[in-house]
């Protein structure tokens, strides 16, 4: 296929799952959507979830801003009510911390203690600022940003886990990846302000994603220790490899924009070719969801599922790669990706996609939203998928 | 297949069972027992969890008291070493909080909001207790009990959860079936003074079971509201057939104990052959994990699997069911279910059985044991099946 017929098919299917969005997630009474939507659009469940209320926010004005065709009323207006609908409820009390899952008025049912929620708050919150010109807003966004840096990097206390005797502080890579998340939001089009004020948290997120690769640079594991040493155990030999694709397109934006060749090289070979290599199901095709380094058989009964997100994650990150290498290997890997992707995950009939396949590729759980999967991988997926499509032929001159 | 047969079968299954477990599973340098072990009995990680040490306990010592050829003195040692790693370490601190998770030595890595590992606790020590004559252990067992019984009607919040606004007070179908159990085990051949002491708690813990009966008896739900009524959502509509068929012999046992004829029939009926009907999957055989009562897909990402333990609380269920009642419909049950089992989870190769099937019957996880997957639920069932068998053909004459 040609970069003009997977851009075609990119815009259509962007189209597609921003409609079915856009009909079926607002909850126009309480404001904030539904996250709980069956395979035609049907609400199963009322249940608000955190994570993808402030996803949706951010993908809704990211969308208003960036791309013409989505420069809707409609759009905003729904992104206006969810950033409402978080600010008021999101939180589960008096303090920074932000509920995981909310009654549909907006009450607290469950509080996690991690960062996420917050996270999630950050980025809807600076992405609605920027759309929106309000300062008090984007304001609240670096304050909470602050907070996160202090429970991660401080005390981490107030998060409310105990300390227990036996629990080794450990480096879950998804903390320094998500905080790179934010940075990245806060310094876009900021220029020199920003990179002082939050330059020093992003060379320390990428340093500390760069302990997770470990045995001589031939594995990228989900956790280490607090120093960057191998963890033993089930917990120190697991490897996401969606994950890992994730952080790669992660670390090549960032080594892009400080013209950093080595950091290029170590995001495109480490963190995207090894991942695939990998991870890649050459039974089935596609990607499994957990494996051991070590060929053990992981303890998550879903490790050998095909679910959308690391999918979503492998096409950015090919398509980022061949775009800053012109490599044609890497346009290869984006291609096969497409090909399992498009041909299993999306739904002819309903629009939108399926998230959870068997190992073997049949549909597992035919929603389209759930407590994990909400308005967010698919569309970014789509989105910058798009938009780098769209300069690679402004290159070739189409 | 004879009555005899399956005698025969279970039999050497269950010697082939505990033969794996003794083999591979002891710590003979801290005590306690490796709970993570693969396939062909290596240890894949040496975390222990505490609801399987318990367990491994009660078992070891079940097997030592009510079966001749398990009156083994390894057997017994064992079972002491177990408890002793279980009183030293199990608990989190200084309060009667166990752990759920301990490191090899012993340290504290994760404790649980709820009340499972106490009363996995519970159940080991009064085990114990029985074949060691120690009073002070069984003293121990029962204070436990009524420590458990105050944070489940009395005042939870020693369990260290928050009371969120959004967080309805739900009744969940596990605690009181533990809870049932527990009174069992501690009543179990103690005549009327045990009566007196925990009669209420059985009494109540069964009504509390049957709330979880909704929609006119048509349906077990696992979650009901503190009154018994049905929830919103998905929390409402969960169903979990293998837990509903556990309550069923639960409930059986209960029956008998009491001469209680309409208890046994709502047991037999409800908890055994409704969900068997509702969840035994027609395409391909074996029980589904969870299911929608209203026929949504359940957001477990497992939902479909076959696991190892709903087709042990089967086989348990409808082998007692038929002992109780001669009727041939739930021997033609059990049949079913055992050609199944036998053929799907049992190990060939290195015995022992495999714990996680894909919904298609394939091996999905290949460990014996893990987190959630001990010396219980396999062995439980091999000896109350093979006892049952005995009364049976001893009835016979044969």
């Amino acid at each position: 296929m040609e970069k003009d017929e997977y851009r075609q098919q990119i815009r259509t299917e962007l189209d597609r799952v921003v409609d079915f969005w856009l009909k079926h997630s607002h909850d126009t009474e309480y404001g904030g959507f539904f996250t709980c939507i069956g395979r035609d659009g049907k609400v199963y469940d009322e249940l608000k979830y955190v994570w993808l209320q402030g996803r949706q926010v951010w993908m809704y004005c990211r969308l208003y801003r960036t791309m013409e065709r989505f420069r809707r009323p409609e759009i905003l207006e729904a992104a206006k009510a969810g950033g409402a609908f978080l600010r008021n409820g999101g939180s589960g009390g008096d303090s920074w911390k932000c509920a995981f899952c909310l009654t549909r008025d907006g009450k607290a049912v469950k509080v996690q203690r991690t960062i996420f929620s917050e996270c999630f708050y950050v980025l809807a919150l600076d992405e609605l600022s920027r759309v929106t010109g309000d300062v008090d807003m984007q304001a609240e966004a670096e304050q909470m940003l602050q907070q996160l840096v202090h429970w991660v990097r401080v005390d981490p206390s107030g998060l409310g886990r105990l300390r227990l005797p036996g629990d080794v502080p450990t480096s879950s890579m998804a903390v320094p990846m998500m905080l790179l998340c934010l940075v990245q939001q806060l310094m876009e089009g900021r220029g020199q302000e920003a990179e002082q004020r939050h330059g020093e948290l992003g060379a320390w997120c990428v340093q500390q994603i760069l302990q997770h690769v470990q045995r001589g640079g031939k594995a990228v594991l989900e956790n280490v220790s607090a120093e960057g040493a191998e963890l033993p155990g089930c917990q120190g030999r697991l490897q996401n490899p969606g994950h890992a694709l994730e952080a790669g397109w992660f670390l090549l934006q960032y080594a892009a924009q400080r013209g950093d060749g080595e950091l290029q090289r170590t995001a495109v070979d480490t963190f995207m070719e090894l991942p695939y290599q990998q991870g890649w199901d050459q039974e089935h095709g596609g990607l499994f969801y957990f494996l051991d380094v070590d060929g053990h058989c992981p303890t998550q009964l879903e490790w050998s599922m095909k679910l959308w997100w690391p999918h979503c994650e492998a096409l950015i990150s090919f398509l980022m790669a061949y775009r800053r290498t012109g490599n044609p290997l890497l346009l290869h890997r984006f291609a096969q990706i497409f090909q399992y992707t498009f041909s299993h995950f999306s739904d002819a009939e309903h629009g939108e996609w399926f998230g959870y396949l068997t190992r073997e590729g049949k549909v597992a759980l035919d929603f389209k939203g759930g407590p994990f999967k909400g308005f967010f991988h698919v569309p970014r997926c789509l989105h910058m998928c798009e938009l780098i499509l769209d300069e690679l032929l402004a290159g070739e001159g189409r």
